[in-house]
Formats: C-alpha cells, sequence, structure tokens
C-alpha cells in the first residue's frame, strides 16, 4: 500500500487572521502523515499595495499583475507568509521548509495567454518538480509553497493557489495516495452561502452540474469545484472542501464536503 | 580527497543594481562545483521601509529590527531577492533553492544578549542543519540563502549576511574542503579604500593586527575579518575577500585578498 500524502490549501481569510492562522497551524502540525500546505495571500497583499500607492486591478477575481504587483505578490506571499508559517511549524516540532515555484524548479509556467485579457505576470503551470517533492517528504519535511512560480527564463509569475494545490495533488499521485483538502473559513460547500449548517455532504458530476443550473454554486467555487473534478480525474484518491478551524475531522472525512468522481 | 564547496557571500552593492546583480549570477552559475550563496539585502529593505513610513535606526552599522522592520527584512530579504536570484539561477540552469534560517530548521538563533543595548529582533547563531545542506548538494541542487534566521519558538530573527557565510563555512566543514568567499564591489581589503589598486594580497593574523593598529583597516571591514579568521580556526580551508564582478579569478586565488591563518 502507498504512502499517504495530504495535500492542504488554506485560504486566506484564515491566513488575515493571526489567531486563526496559529490555531491552523498547530493542528496542521499535529496531522500525522506526510502532508504539504500551499497558502494564498490573503488581504496582506492588497493591503500593502494600498500603502505603496500601487492600484491594484481584478478580473473575475483574478489579480492583474503589473511588476509591481509581482514585487509585492513575491515578498508578501513568498516571504512574509510564507516565512512565518514555516517558523511557527518548526515551533511545533513540525519540520517544514517553504518554498515557492522557482525554487528546485518546483513549479514551470508560463506567461497566461488569453485572446482579450492580458492578466499580467500570472502564470498557468506546465510542469511540477514531484521528485523534489518527494526527496524532501521522504526526509520527513513538510513543505509549504507559495503561489509564486516561474518561467525557467528568470521571470516570476503569480499563480492562483487553488490550482497550484490541485497540480501538486495530481503529480504527486504518482507517488503517493493523495487526498486534497481545500480548507477555508466555511464548513463546506453550501446550499446557503450564509448558514454554515447547510453543508452538502457530497457532490458528484451529475449533482455539480444540477447545483450549477439552480445558481446554489457560483463565483469563486467554481473554479475550486472544477480543479477538484481534474484533480480526481488525474489520480488523486480524495478531495474534501471545509472548515480549517476542523482540519482534524475535515481530513478525517467527518465534516465538509467530499467531491465524488462519479 | 573531499569535494570542495564554495560558500559565497554577496554584498549588497551587488544587489542594489540589477545590472550587477544579474552579471554575478551568470558568473555563479558558471562555477563548477557544489555552491551556496548566501546574499544581503542592501538599500531595498531601507527603501521599502522608508515608503511605509518605518523609522530605521542603526547602531553600529547594525540595524536595529523592530517588529515592523522584521516584517520589511522578511518581505525583501527571505521573499523579493532570494527569490528573484533563485528564478535567475534556473534560467541559467543553475538548479537553486532559496531558503531563509527557519526552513528545514536550517539556521537556529537567539534574540541577541547585549548589557546596554536592545537589538530587537536581532539573531546570534546557534546552530546550522548541515546535514539538510549537505542533502541537497548532494542532489545538485545549489543552496541560496537569506539572512533571516528562527529561534525554534516561532520568531523569526534578522541575522547578519557575513556571520550566516561564515557559520555555514564552518558547519560544512565538516563534510566539504570549504572556500568562503566575501565578494563586493571592491577589488578586495584595501591600502587606500578608495583605490582599487592598493589590495593587500594576503592578511595574516600578525599584518591584520598591525593594519588595524595602523587605521588601514577599520570600520565594517573588522567584523568581516573576524569572521574569516574564526571560519579558518574552524575547519574551513581559505577565506577570500574581493570583486563581485571577478568571480571566476576571486574563487581561482587570482584576484582579491586571501586570509592566512598563522
Amino acid at each position: 500500500m502507498r504512502d499517504k500524502l495530504y495535500v492542504i490549501k488554506i485560504g486566506g481569510n484564515i491566513i488575515d487572521n493571526e489567531k486563526n492562522l496559529s490555531s491552523f497551524l498547530k493542528d496542521f502540525a499535529a496531522v500525522e502523515a506526510k502532508k504539504i500546505l500551499v497558502h494564498g495571500g490573503g488581504k496582506l497583499a492588497t493591503k500593502l499595495a494600498a500603502q505603496l500607492g500601487v492600484e491594484q486591478q481584478l478580473i473575475d477575481g483574478r489579480r492583474i499583475t503589473d511588476t509591481e504587483t509581482l514585487k509585492i505578490v513575491t515578498m508578501v506571499y513568498a516571504g512574509y507568509i510564507n516565512k512565518n508559517i514555516v517558523a511557527q511549524l518548526q515551533s511545533h516540532n513540525c519540520n517544514a521548509i517553504g518554498l515557492c515555484g522557482a525554487d528546485g524548479n518546483l513549479i514551470q509556467s508560463h506567461k497566461r495567454q488569453h485572446p482579450t485579457i492580458d492578466y499580467g505576470l500570472v502564470g498557468d503551470v506546465d510542469a511540477v518538480n514531484a521528485e523534489l517533492l518527494k526527496s524532501l517528504l521522504e526526509q520527513n519535511i513538510n513543505v509549504v509553497i507559495a503561489p509564486v512560480t516561474h518561467n525557467k527564463k528568470g521571470v516570476l509569475l503569480n499563480t492562483n493557489a487553488d490550482t497550484i494545490a490541485q497540480e501538486i495533488a495530481q503529480a504527486m499521485s504518482e507517488f503517493y495516495e493523495v487526498d486534497l483538502i481545500y480548507s477555508f473559513e466555511k464548513a463546506g460547500v453550501l446550499m446557503n452561502a450564509e448558514d454554515d449548517s447547510t453543508v452538502i455532504d457530497s457532490i458528484t458530476r451529475s449533482s455539480y452540474k444540477k447545483l450549477k443550473e439552480q445558481k446554489i454554486i457560483h463565483s469563486g467555487m467554481i473554479p475550486k469545484l472544477d480543479n477538484a473534478f481534474v484533480a480526481l480525474l488525474k489520480g488523486v484518491n480524495t478531495v474534501l472542501i471545509g472548515k480549517a478551524e476542523q482540519l482534524e475531522d475535515l481530513i478525517a472525512g467527518k465534516t465538509g464536503t467530499s467531491i465524488i468522481h462519479e
């Protein structure tokens, strides 16, 4: 039997709250298995951009990344957030290493091509260096990944953290039984976005289609679920979506929403 | 015979100049041996602090690091500079990984204790995880180190990059024949600080003493040379000080100043 690997994404709302992040990291450190943490950037990058007078433009929830914004993203995601997470994990005796996609050629990408929108310095993933991750995990080093990739030509690129989690999970399925976990501030995919008691236990391809038609699932949840179904198609064992505060129960499948490949 | 390892520190003046840095990294990538790059932060952190209205205080050339300054240092050193160096090295097919001292518990430190000055969040090194560096180097991954360490209690600490280079070089002497190279904008230790043609070829303990008495060596060069002599005492093979622009000649001992353990 293959070893279990958890690829866990934490959402921006957790990162923005020092107490929630600290509590999450304690729970993460306690997970007794190989694990990879993928983090976003939350509002810190937006806040720093405002302080520095760098105007931010979003299209469909995706940041348009000009040179100054990339600089901020690299500082905040790959610097401040990544290193603080690693330092906190070390304090819980959870050995961790923080990487961005340029490190060890971990995630190679290309600048997004789009017929009408120039997203700027945004990267779409080409390849994951799964061997490097395996080597670190086999040395009992947990990996913390910041959503910054590179094009192997010296250019860093801003990349969606949900997508990175999915790509990492897929690539690591070659070596491990991978559970991909999207954890955030809500209890799962909800029938009513404002009510944590309306968690949908499981979503299949056909129920997903219906939920979209009924507009119960919309906006930011759609790319997350699209990612989830692709991951299952490409060898990931389980995809779970749920509350970061309930990590132990979430990875045990006791809470949150399971995405089912059928 | 043991493998050669170069531990190369680059000074802030190289980092501040995009063209010089780029040229240096091309030369660094071309060095055909195992190598570790330790970088400082240059004026970028100071500039960002000014933009954000965070006042900077220096005592004896050492930054007093309050919480806001540490945040800036972590963003600039471990984020922006570190990841840009790594991305550029990758573009030269030089596989590299960028780490700070918290990553993989690479450099554990404690908050500096001083009878009269509170340096703030400044760390003095306790231990280097030489095994981790060895494991990466043996996988042909070069390591790029940002001068931020941690106390294993969740706190990041600002640490002098010259000292980090020295500590890394010493620790790695257990496994490799280590040459420690301090490279910066000048041609070496100079008789006349303004004249690159006045390089002192070699400095021994006794000549160092005289040069200090004659005030030829003073201020920032003193801790660098003190570090160098300690490194030689603790197993480092060679210490060289010289021009980053002449890296190939410098590591070959054809230029710059050799520090001699006698």
